[in-house]
């Protein structure tokens, strides 16, 4: 067996909830398979500000650097939403996270479980085979670029700005997996009215000369974000930068079901950072209705990625896939119109999937 | 009858087969209602970088100035997609027009007709019903602010900014209509990140102080851009800025079910210019198959927004409507599992709809 320190950080709303399962599913399979895994845990966000003044506190930056990988769950409070005024915001954390740890190239792999076809509300024959893995850059963009506010107040703006070898970094990355599954790759950009997109086109293409068993797509955003509903089937993989992955991939849930579904990896320059699509979703945090699927798709993300214990990870879709078909659902995945389906707060589905992994 | 000035601006790829019927409709109704509407036309886009190598030539802008309302098409072409590095550009010539005529709000109604119910890749059920007025600023943001290429070329950048005034002007025009409906305004923005958006939610919440009569919810654009496909019918009335607004619109044709189906108008300080939200489709361009109906619900919107012609605009819809019921499909929109549809070009569609006309 490996030996490996994890970090888990919960963060804000469902996110403590969920997290709870995609931990536990990591005990399980450390204890199927005899490996050691050491937990550690770190606060960030909301949670964070209220007990340090700082989204993200020092000791679990050092914390992360030290691990092998990070569990993370959500972020985000309604107190901020509200009150755009106020300075220091829970975000902040992730966003220095992600951009401390090097973490520029988020996977966010979209794929529906058989079981859940009917749960979606794209027709069945539009989503059957679809099979999409998208890459965000996760550094870079206008999340990161400057920020200004006029004195008075009345003026603010955002820096959108991609340097080439951030583009470079990312493409080279989508052009990797897109070789070892169907070989396309569609790069979503606004070349037809950004500069910053036409830098990023201009990249891709150059590096798609590297890549000539590759057949590769430019798309605008608008288009994209349109034939991603009307055609799902299309995509391969798909790279774009931090603000239009963003919108995409929530958009893309729709295909899985749910956000509810949907787990995602950061990698980078060193450790990798795994955490659910989905939010804090601060208006059902605390009522133990969250579906855990995405945290736990999460934590087989991690071992796949960061410590390619490839079995351990199929194993733990199989126990999801398997806890699907015996019908349990969560409220966001269930269909009113399906029969023999039990819907099942976090905590019972969580113990589902775990009787399923033994 | 009334007596007005209607600058016609086919532009790009389709735009020259559709236009022409959404032109014809409207000498159909000056006709049947005794107008007398006078026309011109414009080039712009690709066509007018061939002609005179300026996407917006003066001789088009001094037109539309004194044009009573604009009819346009679409815009762009392949070469300059695929080439990136092209200093002039046929968005250009849109992005300035729009400009200079300080066309600050565009509306983007979004509502299926009852017979397409089946033509969209979204589930009936979930579509039934909805009903989605689309604000979308259209002179400001990322798409406006200052552009920069460093001399290297690796570096390359757009400014997002908004000023107040720009939030205040289109969120009253917003809200107006949202009285005139069912009276719930969705702001849509990304203010857990980006200052602009801030500043963006921070206007909103002031202007919805005149306006306790309507509900207002703030969105962030990632899970708007999940729930209009989720649940399309918890949105009335939509605003949000330049760039949100041209991804979540794209989008959102999926609900009407084709974006061969929708129509836009953009007003604000004059005269007021009228477009599909689709775009020039090089890839269908010339085959006359383009469907001509988001033309001439365009030119529909028009007679309604621009010279105040109710009841012409109506019968247009409703010619629109009666040509669907009696299975007339262009291709875009045709079911290959209903029966008794027909699927017709372009002419074939647009000769059916002026038929319905009279
Ligand atoms: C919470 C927010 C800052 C974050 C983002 O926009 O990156 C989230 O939406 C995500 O997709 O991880
Ligand atoms: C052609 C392009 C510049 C334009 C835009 O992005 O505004 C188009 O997509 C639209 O929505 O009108």
């Amino acid at each position: 067996g490996v030996s490996k320190k994890i970090l888990v950080i919960p963060g804000d709303g469902i996110g403590q909830e969920v997290t709870a399962w995609g931990k536990k599913v990591l005990e399980t399979i450390a204890a199927n398979y005899k490996h050691t895994f050491t937990f550690d845990e770190g606060i960030m966000g909301h949670v964070a500000i209220e007990a340090t003044g700082d989204p993200l506190p020092d000791g679990t930056l050092e914390k992360a650097r030290q691990s092998d990988a990070i569990l993370f769950g959500a972020i985000g409070h309604a107190k901020y939403d509200n009150d755009p005024t106020l300075k220091v915001r829970p975000e902040q954390g992730l966003l220095k996270i992600r951009k401390e740890l090097g973490l520029y190239a988020n996977l966010r792999p979209i794929k529906l479980f058989d079981d859940l076809l009917q749960a979606s509300s794209i027709k069945p024959e539009i989503l059957q085979g679809a099979d999409i893995l998208f890459f965000r850059e996760l550094t870079g963009d206008v999340y990161f670029g400057e920020k200004k506010r006029s004195e008075d107040r009345t003026t603010a703006s955002d820096l959108m700005i991609y340097h080439q070898y951030e583009v470079e970094r990312i493409a080279r990355k989508a052009y990797e997996a897109a070789r070892t599954r169907k070989k396309k790759l569609c790069s979503v950009d606004k070349a037809n009215v950004l500069e910053a997109s036409r830098l990023w086109r201009e990249t891709v293409q150059a590096v798609a000369k590297e890549y000539p068993d590759v057949e590769t797509e430019h798309m605008f955003i608008d288009n994209a974000a349109m034939q991603l509903i009307k055609d799902p089937k299309r995509f391969d993989v798909v790279v774009t930068g931090n603000l239009f992955g963003d919108i995409l991939t929530d958009e893309a849930s729709q295909i899985a079901g749910s956000m509810g579904m949907l787990a995602s990896a950061s990698v980078g320059d060193s450790v990798g950072f795994y955490e659910p699509i989905h939010g804090s979703a601060h208006d059902i945090a605390g009522k133990g209705i969250a579906n855990p699927l995405a945290s736990i798709l999460s934590a087989a993300l991690l071992l796949d990625i960061s410590f390619g214990l490839k079995e351990e990870s199929q194993r733990v879709i199989r126990a999801v896939d398997a806890t699907l078909k015996q019908g349990y659902r969560t409220m966001d995945i269930a269909n009113k119109h399906t029969p023999n389906e039990f819907v099942l707060g976090t905590d019972a589905m969580g113990a589902q999937v775990l009787k399923n992994l033994n």
